[in-house]
């Protein structure tokens, strides 16, 4: 049997992995109203935001009680830190699904995503769900291969975003301005997505093996 | 004489007010390269980021090596935890800034900001050098009301994020769309860096009051 200490430190790794699926649900819902138009789907995406955000705080104050209580030390401490940043990154990760719901509502009732661009978009929700999936999996199992595939979701999201440019810039583009504008923002908030699904893995990553993975950019 | 262990925690603060000096000049660096097309400039911000970098990831280990070896408690436990958040915050900024000394690399030798945007990106060039500077301070000392002048800063930001669009969605536009797009991002580029810079100072308020004024978006 566990001790009570390491129940805390388990209840919060699970709160962790709930986090990431209900990021990656609000990512799906906000793909879906983004690209059906659909506002009432967007509005609750926005609304449902505050409950990423109430795990946040009660994770993080969660953590500062067990650092202040139980005076953790090596894996323990390094445990209870590092699930610190990665709550910081889940939660950014439902605020950036929260920004695409937004581009849905503003634009609505019209799609703010032009025909030739669905195809595309659609791919880059599904590798944000993928990813934020696997981080879920690397956070609930610790393991150490699937956050290597992480990099690999990571660099498809990279292409599906540079397909995105091409297609805005290139001389057939006729949906104008306010729809790049649209199209470039969204293409940065699914792309940043994925780079906090990455950084939550490399975190686990270095939790397990105590190796760096993180270089920032 | 203070002990060794606060003269720790003293270097961690030291550090952090110099990484706000440096994103902050980093800040000022890559609006004039994007407002006048200068290349070399631009070079010079994006190689620099190194340095942020590696003061990120010494400051990350310091922190941790005060955590196991020193086991502090209450206040100074929340200072070495908060400084964890503070130092990624300024990390993202120094990115932030790397990101607009791409847009200028990208678009050398032409300027990525159309004649009648100088004026606006100027202003935010300023109020990101303004408001990273009273991070700066806050950090320093402790300036838990400049902490909250931080806010009306921000605001002020956003009212400048806000014009670029109107700009960009006014019937007078004639600068295309991959002009549209370079402006959308960095607009979004200095309204995040004024965004962590809020956050830093919040973290700061937190530390000195106990007070949490960080409910995320």
């Amino acid at each position: 049997m566990r001790d009570a200490y390491h129940e805390d430190l388990d209840a919060i790794s699970h709160v962790l992995v709930e986090m990431a699926n209900l990021v990656g649900s609000a990512m799906s819902r906000a793909t879906t109203a983004l690209l059906d138009a659909d506002l009432q789907l967007a509005e609750r995406v926005i609304a449902n935001d505050d409950a990423v955000d109430a795990l946040y705080r009660d994770t993080e104050a969660k953590a500062f009680e067990i650092l202040v209580r139980q005076q953790p030390v090596a894996t323990d401490l390094r445990q209870v830190v590092t699930s610190l940043r990665m709550v910081a990154d889940l939660e950014r990760m439902g605020d950036l699904a929260l920004h695409v719901a937004k581009v849905a509502r503003r634009r609505y009732p019209a799609s703010a995503v032009p025909p030739e661009l669905r195809a595309t978009i659609l791919q880059m929700g599904h590798a944000a769900e993928e990813i934020v999936a696997k981080a879920g999996s690397v956070i609930a199992r610790r393991d150490v291969d699937m956050a290597f595939e992480l990099e690999k979701d990571d660099d498809v999201m990279d292409g599906l975003h540079r397909q995105l440019f091409q297609a805005m810039l290139a001389p057939e583009w006729a949906n104008g301005v306010e729809a790049a504008i649209d199209i470039a923002l969204v293409g940065r908030y699914y792309e940043r997505f994925a780079d906090h699904a990455v950084s939550v893995a490399r975190r686990v990553v270095y939790l397990v093996t105590g190796e760096r993975h993180d270089a920032p950019a």
